[in-house]
């Protein structure tokens, strides 16, 4: 019997793994710090900085599976803050503890930020890694030792680099969240030029992705991304369409932040091939979803 | 004042530091896991790995300037043991114990296993870093994260990445203690071809460049090395002309072990040019030095 414990299960990405795990016949222990009901899962609240508790929560639990999706998260600040370095630590104790109560196969979410973003496609095997954040060094750290450290014991690995997501319940702050609340609200559509090209994904197919890693034996790194690569201004002017603002785009109004690259996008041909994962969104029919889910 | 806590005080290297410590004027905190009495410190009995020990006492001292050099060090089996996950769990936590209590200069032990012995001399800007083993993965990834954190933090953090020790003190299997012993019990010196060659440095060496850069604002990776490699075989020969045994020595009885690469040497060039760094002893006298105080 698979047993699954996910971390961050009340998160953006970790509630859309829940049917997807459900669907391949897990049984699910979500664990998130605060009390939010989550169909078809039994659900355990836990601060998962506290060592004891974390531990105590695996030593109970005794799963096979985990999916460490859970992190400082908070928009804008993660790149930057010292929490990063609080969940490197306790990501550590959880995979050591996961891996004492006999767990088998561990699948940690990585970060596109761990790459050095030199305007080429980002490679598993043969891109330069060299993060230029705290986020992502605090993230490829993990990775680093947690890797040389599965061969050692001999736990399945596997290691998710995620990109650029969107979808419902993404924080209202974010790009595309904020371009369609302000189309809905028939108020301006301040942006940047645009001309960055970046993976969108949508939330939905970046869960199903991660859930069909967590389910192989596939080891090391795995870019979770939809390796269709668009401009941010193609991402506002579609969702624009959608809603038939166009007028109201205001591209160049705001200036693109410092250290931004113009291309960062995901060779996905592992996830493809090895994983055997495919999409079911693309751009167009994604952001429809997710403006249906906005509106309601 | 300058206050310092030394954790790994009575290992090889910390035990050698003390002096050189005092000789610079710094308050001598040391610490270790057993109770050795170290002439003119302050000595403390902590184990680092209980989290609440180790920040307990850190900030009781609040000292100025942290050496970090506890580490799991038995010989051989700290390659690949699971403590080392362990470590780099504790270390972190000891850095922002540290930092919270107010400390302004931190300088952690790093290793030549960082780097991928690609038979290349080391350099700290240009070399490549690829771990082979979970060792030098858990101290780079210490290193990765702590660097990023440190720039947030403001802390001045400097990392010592050691190579190739002997001296007094050293465990009695490693390389030059067991050739001298060998020589000193006039039976046989079984070594390798040892046509490899490898940065040797004395530990006095050593200790008395990580406490220049302790002393220092050095950032970032600093090689601790003679900058003098030599072979192998060098070495051994080298011992047994000074107590007149050469035909003792037994070059290719044994293999040399998978992995060990023809050249592991550094590019000394930052120690000696920023640090300020030169070493007293040369192969001769240092090898001489370690003989007399196996004699003893």
């Amino acid at each position: 019997m698979k047993t699954v414990l996910v971390t961050g299960a009340s998160g953006f990405v970790g509630r859309h793994t829940l049917g997807a795990l459900a669907a391949r016949g897990f049984t699910i222990h979500a664990v998130s710090s605060h009390g939010v009901s989550l169909a078809g899962t039994k659900h355990h609240v836990c601060d998962l900085l506290d060592p004891a508790a974390a531990t105590h929560l695996i030593d109970e639990l005794r799963p096979s599976h985990l999916l460490h999706l859970a992190w400082f998260a908070q928009p804008k600040l993660y790149w930057t803050s010292t929490e990063n370095l609080r969940w490197l630590e306790a990501s550590l104790r959880i995979a050591r503890a996961f891996c004492d109560a006999g767990g088998s196969r561990l699948v940690i979410a990585g970060t596109c930020a761990e790459y050095e973003w030199n305007g080429t496609i980002c490679n598993e095997q043969t891109s330069r890694v060299a993060p230029a954040t705290l986020y992502g060094a605090s993230k490829h750290a993990l990775q680093l030792a947690l890797s040389a450290w599965a061969n050692e014991v001999g736990l399945s690995f596997g290691w998710a680099r995620l990109f650029f997501l969107y979808g419902p319940h993404e924080h209202a702050s974010r790009l595309v969240p904020s371009v369609i609340r302000a189309a809905l609200d028939q108020s301006a559509i301040r942006c940047t030029e645009g001309a960055q090209v970046r993976d969108f994904q949508h939330v939905a197919d970046a869960a199903g992705a991660l859930t069909a890693l967590l389910d192989s034996d596939v080891r090391g790194p795995v870019n979770i991304a939809s390796g269709r690569p668009v401009t941010v201004k193609d991402v506002v002017n579609t969702i624009a369409d959608q809603l038939d603002v166009r007028r109201l785009v205001e591209l160049g109004a705001i200036s693109l932040a410092p250290g931004e690259p113009a291309l960062l996008a995901a060779d996905t041909k592992r996830l493809r091939d090895e994983v055997g994962w495919s999409d079911h969104f693309d751009l167009s029919t994604g952001l429809a979803d997710t403006i249906a889910w906005w509106r309601r």
